[in-house]
């Protein structure tokens, strides 16, 4: 363990968020909000720059160029709660926020692109936070670190390691060969989306406010919108669709867009893991269109591919917006919902979930298996776009998916103490595992985390940590053995 | 495939079960019972005993002592289907249940020992009917093809693929090594439990006819009462304390109790599985207790360990009996229960549910894992009780898991079509494929499957059996590869 390597790069993930805490705190002052909130925002982001200069000068005589594995490990789990310590003081300072587990929860939320909200009233919030809760979003969802990998090639770290610490998947391929140079290329490509989402919206009458904060939130898989009706409250088929277009983006593989703008586009069409997302996706709509029309629940189907193709969207890619009270759709939409859940969207992506990939992986060891038991002395690979996969390779995909579940049930039996229903007791675990944000029953889309107890928002906070840094990175943690070792 | 070297020992089983069908009659005829119910019975029996004795005489002539891999997997879900599908004749003769499918269901329900029933009224079926259904649970717990394999030795097969085809887990040990004396010792223990629960049982006032089908559905872990209150009718905390017992006797390997009576009691407490199978049952008893004390649920603590070590105990080992309608306990009390649905009893026991074993195995493959993480060159081996698995078992565990959870998902978008609710949707599921036999809001303990559509029942006999079976021996027969090959 090298603390000052540690601690002298984490100064410059806090100085990025406290960069972008400062903007909106320029912004709150241009609109003329109260001063209050201005100086919350001002305060927070000069504590942040101001500490960890010191921190960094402190640091700086530590000429080690590289992070060892463990460091990495550490590094990238305290860059996440430090922001997000850091990130919930505006809310709290400015009292908009009353109680200061809330605003963690709410940033955490943020920076993990969950999207879960203890907020009852959101539009009574200064705009400048929701802007600032917008912005959480739109960095966490590509990475604050790959952010700092990304902008700071001079760190020269070995960087590769962090980056899969976290945002892994088993196929984050290494698109270019300088780390920093992926890094980039992902970046612009997701600055690239967010401004054409946002044009987009603009051209479909929202506000250039409403239309970046919709895209960044849309862009990171995010799910807080600046209305209490979500995404439902501009009532436009054409903003709807956008939206849902977007969100589908934003679940696919980054990396297919590099190659598509490099000219091979038929390879995201080739790609095993966008085929079986596309898919699901038209499966999923398919289905519950057609329930949402034969219950009458819209006046027809065109109504009704509408709302199903967002939903579908929105809770598959682990978005989380609404434009509908999904919770009080029939029985068949939402049994189709929660699966989608447990499913999330592509490797790569800004999405969260166990990640199609993964299913598609352990789906194609569960066959080869059948194999053997008729045929136990076959030989028999397991291809994923025409290579073959390293046994190792799905063996640590089990293994991960497994302490999802594991975690999963634990969370489950933790948070039941509350005294919650049972289904929204499983949905509210898996809509924070799974960065989505609404689940059903008393976290349906309408609702909010607000009636939780501090410790179940502190330990639904913790899942969605785990569940966007992939359960490893932040589980080791907690293993004496990384400590001693 | 050699259809008549499996159709020889089918008609083996076939007979078996007949020849239990026919006690059934001459206990209907003794106790004096409409000549219909007598006659269903005694036609069924002779049925199947003449109808399988054409076929093994048409067999007869093939020499072939052996059976392949893949004869041996079709031979055993042939034995399951063709016992179920005979089994379920009696009732429908009789006009006892008046829907062939509904009957199906039911002797599926039973041979699996799920438990689950679509009978509205059991104390109006006749009670010769009734002893069946709990002989199809006893039948069903330790396995009709053990049982076959265990009482005809001159078959000479290739036993021990088959055996392991019906009831695997990770660790089924060869206790002894001829496998037939395995499965002999392995009945008569499970004779001898049988034995002193019945006896236990009428110790505290239960008639002997009651005693002998509640010991058979304990022993068995199924769950099929000849009262509709279940074991709850009884009302007396010493039934209850002796079924409880047995129930948790029941869901333990019972190579361990060979091991106790060989002089090796040591073994037990030293097993891992075991121990990790008692703490979950004081664990989930103790929450649960303190959640029904402090509710007000029950009056006094001991009331709330009596029913809460009850209820544990029948859904861990899968047995699926009630003596309190938690679908009304408390929220707490009621996810607990639920997370306990997927676990189950331990390898080489009668329950069913994923095994304790298996959860413990890819619990080590996990915190494995996370060792290779922080120090990736370190060479790990897995530990069970001081022995070290070999990587491909933990695979082939985790694929099964997997298998479990896909397969738990597809149902769950198939039985959801029928327009339940989501929680009823997801415990009926859990509750079939893990052979327990009642969940959560319409399946709950005081309900039924009735209500169900036709092809939902014949979907979860298929889910039970893909649970008895542990998935891959049932879905491998949908493969294309295994009929070509």
């Amino acid at each position: 363990m090298h603390p000052k390597t540690i601690l002298r790069i984490l100064s410059i993930v806090i100085t990025i968020v406290s960069f972008f805490i400062l903007i909106c705190a320029v912004f709150s002052a241009l609109s003329g909000e109260p001063v209050k909130v201005t100086l919350a925002l001002a305060e927070s982001g000069f504590l942040g720059i101001g500490f960890l200069m010191v921190m960094a000068l402190w640091c700086y005589q530590d000429p080690r160029p590289f992070l060892t594995n463990r460091d990495g490990l550490l590094f990238v789990t305290a860059s996440w709660v430090l922001s997000s310590l850091l990130g919930a003081l505006p809310f709290w300072l400015s009292g908009a926020i009353p109680s200061y587990i809330d605003a963690f929860f709410e940033t955490m939320s943020g920076f993990t692109t969950t999207g879960a909200s203890i907020l009852t009233d959101i539009e009574a919030m200064p705009r400048s936070l929701l802007l600032w809760r917008a912005t959480t979003h739109w960095l966490g969802g590509m990475g604050i670190v790959v952010l700092t990998v990304a902008i700071l090639p001079m760190l020269g770290f070995s960087a590769l390691r962090v980056i899969e610490a976290e945002a892994p998947g088993p196929s984050v391929d290494r698109i270019t060969p300088h780390i920093s140079t992926t890094a980039k290329t992902l970046w612009l490509i997701y600055l690239g989306l967010t401004l054409a989402e946002t044009l987009l919206l603009m051209l479909g009458g929202m506000s250039l406010y409403d239309a970046v904060t919709h895209a960044f939130a849309t862009m990171a898989t995010g799910g807080f919108s600046t209305k209490n009706a979500s995404v439902g409250h501009f009532g436009s088929a054409y903003i709807d669709g956008v939206i849902t277009l977007f969100m589908f983006l934003a679940g696919a593989n980054f990396t297919l867009y590099y190659f598509a703008l490099k000219g091979k586009p038929v390879m995201m069409l080739r790609d095993v893991e966008f085929r079986t997302y596309a898919s699901i996706f038209l499966v999923a709509t398919a289905v519950i269109a057609i329930n949402l029309s034969m219950s009458g629940t819209y006046e027809n189907l065109a109504q009704s591919l509408r709302y199903a193709s967002f939903q579908v969207s929105s809770i598959l890619t682990t978005t989380g917006f609404a434009t509908a009270d999904f919770d009080r759709w029939p029985e068949i939409a939402k049994t189709f919902l929660f699966v989608l859940m447990f499913i999330g969207g592509c490797a790569g992506s800004t999405g969260g979930g166990i990640k199609v990939v993964r299913v598609v992986a352990l789906f194609k060891m569960a066959a080869t298996e059948l194999r053997y038991l008729s045929n136990p002395r076959g030989v028999y690979a397991i291809f994923m776009n025409g290579k073959a996969l390293r046994k190792n390779v799905i063996y640590d995909t089990a293994a991960l998916v497994f302490l999802y579940f594991l975690f999963f049930f634990i969370s489950l039996a933790v948070i039941s103490l509350s005294g919650v229903d049972v289904l929204t007791g499983i949905t509210a675990v898996i809509a924070n595992l799974g960065n989505i944000g609404p689940g059903l029953g008393k976290v349906g889309p309408t609702l909010n985390y607000a009636f939780f107890p501090w410790w179940a928002k502190l330990w639904l906070s913790l899942a969605m940590l785990v569940g966007r840094l992939e359960v490893y990175t932040v589980l080791i943690l907690f293993s004496k053995r990384f400590w001693r070792a």
